[in-house]
């Protein structure tokens, strides 16, 4: 039996070199790798079972909301890039653009989409025509490229995997609605299902999507006290409806411009996952997001009858636990000793391990190790099954509660420049401060001290005090980050 | 009340004109269209709806038989595929090319991948280093594009959704097991879901998939008696392993290549679906891919007391049907007439209705209508639940035994060439006859018939016969047919 595998190495600490950490993790975990085309990233079985679940959770909570799904084409005319003017300009730098196509050079040349406002607000002017038509609540899980110079894998790639929400409404106010709306869909799901605490609030202006008019945001923490944007919500107003011409004739008679609205989570959020919850030893998943959540490892010395009694013990608890369909796995590989399938499964981030040997079964019972925090506990093999539910629901409230007390241990209200600076020195990662709205201030504080505006976050007692940078006059409190 | 929509318009009916009916039908139930971009479509929510039920079933199988879901990049350097002949002398002419990025001309080109047994063989080569590695059983769900001089809605478009099983095996044996049993899982998955009879064989050589040593494919039949290739799962051999270098040390120590093979299903099945049951009335759709598969109508007259009264049965109802979820739905929209709804729904091809007027109230019943046959049966109110699984139980049953019948009365055996271009003539879709094995005669049948061999059927008697071109001897009969 080998110890372990032979392109097992050392996860680097956490402490060591944070950026390394990360690479590790995935690399361990075999989540995803980096392409041989520059930027791009290949998804392994086990990140793309992570994506699977979020797919899977998410798209449920949308129609459970009124989304219905379609899909729109891969390539956009770049003729419609150029008639919404803050999209073009936010995006062409960074579009992928196909030039030929069976053979010929095109007649125009086609945009891989960035994203797809511009080809739906096509779609929309065609098939919006009467206020019975709205609202239209739409989704598409899709590819999307952006072509990226400092790509790191999940967080930045050339092409990522997302759901975009594209909906148009009759009025300025049922957009609002519905922009929130989804943002609420987005923290319930962070933080619910994934266990990343967010913080809920509307971007500043120069951090508003590029054709929008306002956009909501839950920004995460991750370990090493940065922000992470983890999905967005944007409130489009009128403006692709002025660009596309998507008008409906309200109830009156009269036609009106749509009000519209998009929403968007990506592979980003894997990148999330693991620097919220991983450890040094490797991947950790919240159970509710793992496609595996239980592995089983027989404990036997070879060449014994000790095999045959404990495999049959590990019979009656996959029975046991056969509402878990896939989600348990014995693991009964012969050539790898219990050490070292311990070691691999906590790579992977299996939220609890049962360990059962000839030990256990003279007791009357089996070891659950939990994922989290490496605690051991024996539990009679008759209540293995509430057991296991109840350990899996305990790492998922620990895990959360986990990242939220370090978010808040993490996070300060700050009132002058010197302490700003001071609690990023000191590794403070969410500031709250005031900011007098002039984006030369948000420029300046942004070049001097990498942190940029993440959201004006809705939680936050109503508070008049000075901007950080100018001593200008403030409204409320900004939350400043250094960010992914 | 409106009696119709203002854009409904009458479907073509099939005798008339069958390829304005398929579009007709397309537009009627509001599956797809065509895209701004040329050759290209855009699904809408209800095709959309039909492929994600096609996916979730499927998925499911697959996963039952091993198989894990990857992603692979959608860029593929054009060097790769140049590495295996066969395969980029087919591809090559279809291909969409990337050539500048991020402002930027690209070093090299970079073709939007058509398929990726490239890309996913460069992978291979470095994630398969033992024995131990194999099997390795991936599948991803993705776009892929191969440009097309004649578009046709879901049949034949630029880009399509599909997804493209790769596997790799140690023996030779072990990748013919995987081909066949992959292309099992797509016959049982059309016949028993789609309620497509199919016939299952091997392509000739000129049908084989581009770098493949063989090729198995299921063949529909069209309402038009022409074939539809519906899935196809080839066995690679070594070919790819060859071209990018992926080896394994076997068990003894010896390095060895990979045997891989791939297979895959996409959109055009939902072309099939339309064109193997749909009727002049619209879409139909066999309950088991039905995302609606019971629609309600309540029956009343405005301003009087039985629209409260229908309607509070019509609750009773849903209340009985509440295990279908979303699966059921109540068109209670005040602006439609039932008949205009009627009409609707039969477009929109939802299995089975049901009517609930005053006289039903009164008899304890409701009335449902079947949308294969259009047949009328009350049902007591208290056996709802189990009549509607029934009927929806008969229709499944009915749709495919309908469709096989044609299918046989589509098909004959032909002894001489004047035999094979008269059966032709009368428009007989399957014919099963003698072939020399020429690559000359296949050409010159095609050039002069527009019949291609779909394949060697698995199911026929040992028999040996003389070509009906050239008279030369054959072993066994080919499936001939005009096909999409």
């Amino acid at each position: 039996m080998q110890e372990t595998k032979d392109f097992d190495r050392k996860i680097t600490s956490r402490v060591e070199d944070y950026s390394q950490w990360y690479l590790d993790v995935i690399e361990a975990a075999e989540l995803a790798e980096h392409a041989p085309v520059r930027g791009c990233m290949t998804i392994k079985p086990n990140g793309y079972a992570i994506w699977e679940r979020i797919q899977r959770i998410l798209d449920e909570e949308f129609k459970n909301t009124g989304v219905k799904n379609a899909y729109f084409p891969l390539f956009i005319p770049e003729s419609f890039l150029k008639k919404e003017a803050a999209h073009v300009k936010g995006f062409s730098p960074e579009v992928a653009v196909v030039t030929y196509a069976g053979g010929k050079k095109l007649e125009e040349p086609l945009v891989v989409r960035p994203t797809s406002e511009t080809i739906i607000g096509e779609a929309f002017s065609r098939w919006i025509q009467s206020y019975r038509d709205l609202p239209m609540v739409l989704n598409q899980w899709a590819n999307v490229v952006r072509w990226e110079m400092r790509p790191r894998l999940f967080l930045r790639t050339s092409e990522f995997l997302w759901q975009e929400g594209h909906t148009a409404h009759a009025t300025e106010e049922d957009a609002e609605k519905r922009t929130l709306q989804m943002l609420e869909v987005y923290r319930k799901f962070a933080e619910e299902v994934m266990a990343i605490p967010v913080i809920t609030g509307i971007k500043s202006e120069s951090e508003t999507f590029a054709g929008a008019i306002r956009t909501y945001t839950i920004e995460a923490m991750m370990q090493d006290s940065r922000a992470l944007q983890a999905g967005t919500s944007h409130n489009l107003g009128q403006n692709f409806g002025k660009a596309f011409g998507v008008t409906f004739l309200d109830e009156k008679g009269e036609r009106q411009y749509v009000w519209q609205t998009s929403w968007g989570v990506s592979t980003r959020l894997i990148g999330g996952l693991i620097m919220t919850h991983s450890d040094d030893k490797g991947l950790v998943v919240p159970p509710k997001l793992a496609f595996l959540k239980v592995v089983i490892v027989p404990i036997f010395r070879e060449d014994t009858k000790e095999k045959a009694v404990v495999m049959k013990k590990v019979k009656e608890i996959t029975e046991r636990l056969t509402s878990f369909g896939r989600e348990v796995f014995v693991d009964n590989r012969d050539q790898y000793t219990p050490g070292a399938k311990f070691h691999e499964w906590e790579k992977k981030g299996v939220p609890l391990r049962i360990e059962i040997g000839p030990k256990d079964i003279v007791k009357g019972q089996v070891v659950l190790v939990r994922r989290d925090t490496g605690e051991k506990t024996e539990v009679p093999m008759e209540e293995i099954k509430g057991s296991v539910e109840t350990f899996l629901d305990r790492i998922q409230k620990n895990l959360y509660t986990r990242a939220l007390e370090f978010q808040k241990a993490k996070s300060q209200r700050v009132d002058s420049y010197e302490e700003f600076q001071r609690a990023l020195e000191v590794n403070l990662g969410f500031l709250y401060a005031h900011w007098c709205g002039d984006a030369a201030c948000e420029k300046n504080i942004k070049e001097e001290t990498q942190a940029t505006i993440r959201c004006f976050p809705f939680a936050q007692a109503q508070e008049s005090g000075k901007c950080v940078k100018c001593g200008g006059s403030s409204g409320k409190r900004a939350l400043f980050a250094r960010a992914y």
